[in-house]
């Protein structure tokens, strides 16, 4: 049913990031289950917390004082299993596409190291004084370049064949 | 910049339900426009309402009384503007497709006559007591099929080429 | 249980302005009823509309445009009775007290006629600039003082002893 | 303008479980620092891990395995400073009453060392199963009652004036 081929963890290249993320009860809907759309607030957390941690750029210092937009120009979620109360989810985050202004981001969740989510994030850099989209600044781009290295260089034959880096990229 | 084509509001078809979206500030981030996840909240929110409204079956008992599962295989949205507080929206529900246990639909957002973010979920049925898929219940399929025709029915020439109608869907 | 006695719809004061808010699934949580913080999302936005319909100071512009903030140094809500997705609750809301620079509203959400919520927020209002405590301007408070007015004037005998007007209000 | 007297982060006693919230983007609101409701929200989060964490009673085999409801019948919070996207608090919950069927607790939010903002909630156990008010089980409260213990026994004497432990609570 899902739409994508789920990953395991031991098929994610050692140079990527990863967090641990605890499905709390607020997260959750009648149904027991994580609401749909709290799945994209708590990836954007992740993502947050992996320019800090991945890239060496903290998202406030980013957003708040030097005013540079990340908002999304897309963004899309495809669900193989619902996750409940209780569960802690394995979050990964890999680069896809670094273009003139935006970067393409998949967003990877692992419930018992089999991916339950694929989410993909479409930053499009804009300044946050008119609102309009503004050339990827370097310090940004080149942080991104290294992370998409790190992960290509570490990445398992089988992973390679999944496709991290900036070769498999779509045109 | 936006990855589909913005509709104007006449160009929906007269038989479409809409519904009005004030932006709050609570659905607004730091960066003054609607926060990305919340589109998502927003919009479940205008399909639930639209489950009452337009096709007569209110979510709450279908969920909770029925305990039949709405949740959903696959989110997506694509934004061409920001929307800020103080806005108001017009939000319209296109039904795409209806699989055997499936339903596709996509959500229009105008701004200003013009549309500014379109997204699409496709909900799977399942039952709330085992979170297994079912088949679609027939009062929902036929109440999708006859909104479905009330769209087309009044569709203008220039609607039909965009698409409303069962016999634009994908495979 | 409940830490304040519930009023009924009928001794809410005729000039008291009121809205319909309907529960929606994103709203509830796991055991099926409002997310308790939920409640305090919903009736912030409430006074946002207030501010609007009521006091005829659309919340946007006073935040947005004019950069006054309407920040809280409080809130607090007591729950009587839960509350279920479907259910429509009515909400009025009434001012309490208008200080220097701060204004405490009580919230009262409606079930079935019975009061199932009550919350208190003071509001304190501010420089969005630098984040300080400034004077509330003239014109929100002639707004507050002319529906805390229209409530007391049509107060009936029953909701005066209830206290909705200035002479009621705690030092 | 607080409403309580905050506390520093060295008045805590020692026993007390503590734990670090970071300031997220979408936890903030257009004016830039964190929603209000969205602190309520934070810390239900925080009182969930500190079930697990502290109490050894993971919070999702409560409400999900036993259907134990662990709503509220109130919720206040005091602000004194705001936070912003990119503060980190360190927060800490203490036990504060043990009443028959309900549990009162206090969360403290510390920025740079003061306290922030205070909140209480007070839960009333719930069976799930009809949402009628139960006795708090025999295992919750002795887990709350050492949980207070521990805090009482580290407490220094500046922090036993500021009452921690069972002596202190109201009637």
């Amino acid at each position: 049913m899902a739409r994508f081929e789920s990953l395991t963890l031991s098929e994610l290249p050692g140079g990527i990031w990863r967090t641990r993320l605890p499905v709390r009860f607020g997260s959750c809907d009648p149904a027991g289950i994580v609401y749909t759309p709290e799945y994209l607030n708590l990836f954007n957390g992740v993502i947050e917390d992996w320019y800090g941690d991945a890239l060496g750029l903290p998202y406030h210092e980013l957003v708040g004082t030097r005013r540079t937009g990340l908002g999304y120009a897309h963004v899309s979620a495809d669900f193989a299993r619902p996750s409940s109360m209780g569960d802690v989810l394995d979050v990964a985050v890999i680069v896809r596409d670094i273009g003139r202004s935006s970067v393409k981001l998949t967003v990877h969740a692992f419930k018992d190291d089999a991916e339950c989510v694929r989410a993909t994030f479409v930053t499009v850099t804009t300044s946050l004084v008119d609102h309009k989209s503004i050339a990827l600044p370097d310090d940004i781009r080149l942080a991104l370049k290294n992370y998409q290295a790190r992960c290509e260089a570490s990445a398992s034959p089988a992973s390679t064949s999944l496709g991290y880096g900036p070769s498999s990229l779509p045109a």
